[in-house]
């Protein structure tokens, strides 16, 4: 689709992914609710298939394909969620996928893709290599490329968790998310606008990939140099369909300090006994260091995925 | 009481107990059955509150008491899961908790203990220092010793898992449980034989403390000594009580070594994106381990507890 996607196409593309997803869990936790001064309910992406939301999202592009499209397979470049959730769900669909990987990539996450079928084409880690690659790995098989964010479609699909969430709590006063490219929280956007518009929605960021807090603050979209931030999830920058949505329908970005990432995530994992990773806990991170914005208010919170090496967690790191 | 269990006591039990815990949910994952060739359903008790099934027999111990007795409160010597679900299932009813606790207990489990009111006796970490300890504590206070598994409310409470699994999960053919005490697998042989009397019921045990294993084999109680294994709920020996009805009613205790637990908590840890404390894992390398007993079966395993350093993690020790 080309337009911002109306109520009647988040349905859509709900009904369309829906046999390909998990209606994941909403959970609640007291000890949670008692350090945040509020009610949280937790949307779990982390128990998504392949462990984040992507999954709703790529799911939906790839449905969305024309079936002489989806013959000569998908392409994207990413080392992360969107990779692995592209080769399952094009691996759903009998498609083909075509994952262009930086050579310094995980070896766990190179397996993951290759676990659904999924051809790797390595590359040099910068965006350069990874765009030059990607461009000869479309000319070479017909594939086509589907974008992490910067696609309505994509957008369409993440808009699906909160609308699940919404539809499970009602009466929430916020949501909140992460914010890396913005597919997530402009669907959030969408879904919060059509169908809880009281509800207000909230970016997360950390502090050092902040170029979401800033593109909003200042109104154009600013890129993400060299971001720093444990959040791995969250090093890219808007693309101009998130922005409009985000721009338009989010009340703020909200920042927070990696020491306090990691102090939501060690909350989550000791209290709630679930995993999830960095980039997930921005939101709790956010909730917990602005008190006053959330006091006693109904919030929905998108724990976004938990895909954590579990051999390099951070909790050894002295934090407050 | 002074009997095994009956039915009625059971559902007494659970009726008991229900404002005071959560209805824990039943998981699943495609890829574990994968790995195991059965369809494995595990029941949550990680996400128990106090984060382990004790949480239901210590309630259910404190609840069978005479208003007189909860007047003078309740003790016991534990520096695990049992001292945490005691103090809380007291603060609950407004009772009053006396710990006795070696001084190398972990200041994580004091700190746990202590927030729920609990008034804490440190003692050396010798058996006969912590039993000299409680003798005094009871002595000096009156209150009531309840011990953590040589005691049918204990046993009743902690069988209202199993039971909650089987009403959920119709048909199982097998019930696995770790076994330490006996309390768990106990409980969950009483609510098989009442509720699922067509389901095998198997214990699991670390190589490194296997003496229930050993007794189950010779038919009397083996105590366990020097017993060295990851899973620290597990030291515990049989009682007399315990025994007897898994003489009774258990299939067969099954053991494995302690990197094929760390390797069965890494798989659900990864897979699942929950968090389980390596006792709890026991079960599943159990089931791994033994694939010719479970081929295609559905088996209930219960997830026994999430209690975990996230200091001293062992995903870091080479394993198979």
């Amino acid at each position: 689709m080309e337009t911002i996607p109306t109520l009647e196409e988040l349905h859509h593309a709900h009904q369309r992914i829906r046999p390909f997803i998990h209606r994941t869990p909403v959970l609640t936790s007291e000890l949670v609710n008692k350090a945040a001064g509020c009610s949280i309910f937790f949307k779990c992406e982390n128990f998504q298939k392949v462990g984040a939301f992507k999954m709703r999202g790529a799911s939906n592009a790839i449905l969305c394909l024309p079936a002489t499209r989806i013959s000569r397979g998908v392409a994207t470049h990413s080392s992360g969620n969107h990779a692995q959730a592209l080769a399952k769900a094009a691996s759903n669909m009998g498609c083909k996928a075509f994952i262009v990987m930086p050579e310094s990539a995980p070896q766990v996450k190179v397996d993951a893709v290759k676990s659904y079928g999924a051809e790797i084409y390595f590359c040099h880690s910068t965006q350069q290599a990874r765009e030059q690659t990607l461009r000869s790995v479309l000319k070479e098989t017909g594939a086509t490329f589907i974008h992490p964010y910067d696609d309505y479609n994509i957008i369409a699909g993440q808009a699906t968790a909160a609308a699940e969430l919404i539809e499970e709590v009602k009466n929430l006063n916020a949501l909140v998310t992460p914010v890396g490219g913005g597919g997530l929280l402009s669907g959030t956007c969408l879904a919060a606008n059509y169908l809880a518009p009281e509800a207000l929605v909230y970016g997360s960021e950390p502090s050092g990939a902040d170029d979401a807090f800033r593109s909003f603050e200042s109104g154009t979209v600013h890129p993400s140099i060299d971001p720093k931030t444990i959040a791995d999830g969250l090093l890219t920058a808007l693309s101009e369909r998130t922005f409009g949505i985000i721009r338009k329908y989010a009340q703020k970005i909200l920042t927070v300090e990696d020491a306090q990432i990691v102090s939501a995530m060690q909350l989550v994992w000791e209290r709630m006994k679930i995993i999830i990773e960095p980039s997930a806990a921005v939101p709790l991170a956010a909730v917990l260091s602005q008190p006053q914005l959330f006091k006693e208010k109904k919030v929905g919170i998108i724990l976004s995925g938990g895909n954590v090496d579990l051999n390099k967690l951070p909790f050894t790191l002295p934090f407050p």
